[in-house]
């Protein structure tokens, strides 16, 4: 339930080449405090409810549960949320032994493309693709729970 | 998944005595707000992990959607939960085709007492047992998400 990530922003759109699958995301919050988010998030086919708690120190690891839900309750829960729905495009793309999970994000945070990396521990080492760019691994306003509220464009 | 319900005051703990169950029951908020409180619950063995929107006008009914977690998935979700843990007992009491579910709160709300009972319309009859006292229904400052925020010793 704890779960060690790293994120990083994208240089270019070479990733998109290299992805051997590509998920469309819809996701809002019933609520966006970063101490306790609570998102619902419908994909194609499934629904999820993920509470997050805050991440430690360092940013790297953060409490995680989740559960999958149906699609029509997701849908009523999709109703229910803050305003500021986050709409996605997430690529997955094989490095080494690791999936990157790069996010193109549409609407208001139109333009911004962020990558990330679950790990098993802080400082496991893994590959890095030639169109990754700067890590911004605990830099709250990359949590797409700020996003929401506080999207891309108005940066 | 939307509930009618009319709450009331209790007069008298003559209700005891008509209880056929009593449940314990702790219970904490992801989001206290009222327009997507997002509670965790536990009982002597289940968890739950309960949504509710705003009520409708009259304050009778209510979106609702619930779903059982594990004991231990409940105990990590309370810790992410806001201050103003709620403790209560309560009491379920047959009353003609009904079933009256009386909470007696304890810590920052003890002293306080409230009858619910569920309605397959917003005019269906009841009886009223006579420890029922004055309708509280709609009224906001006795949600659970309230009395978390705003005890009832603080009134």
């Amino acid at each position: 339930m704890i779960e060690i990530e790293r994120k990083f922003l994208v240089k270019s759109h070479a990733f998109k080449d290299e992805a051997f699958k590509q998920i469309k995301i819809i996701q809002g919050f019933l609520n966006s405090n970063k101490e306790r988010t609570v998102r619902i998030r419908l994909t194609d086919s499934l629904g999820f409810l993920t509470v997050k708690g805050l991440s430690d120190d360092a940013g790297l690891s953060r409490f995680e549960w989740e559960k999958e839900i149906s699609k029509t309750d997701t849908e009523a829960l999709l109703k229910l949320c803050e305003k500021g729905m986050i709409e996605k495009t997430r690529y997955l793309i094989k490095s080494g032994n690791h999936t990157f999970e790069v996010d193109e994000f549409y609407g208001d945070n139109e333009g911004l493309v962020v990558a990330e990396i679950e790990l098993n521990h802080p400082t496991e080492l893994f590959s890095k693709p030639t169109w990754l760019g700067e890590e911004v691994t605990g830099n709250i306003k990359y949590y797409n729970s700020q996003l929401s509220n506080h999207p891309y464009k108005t940066w």
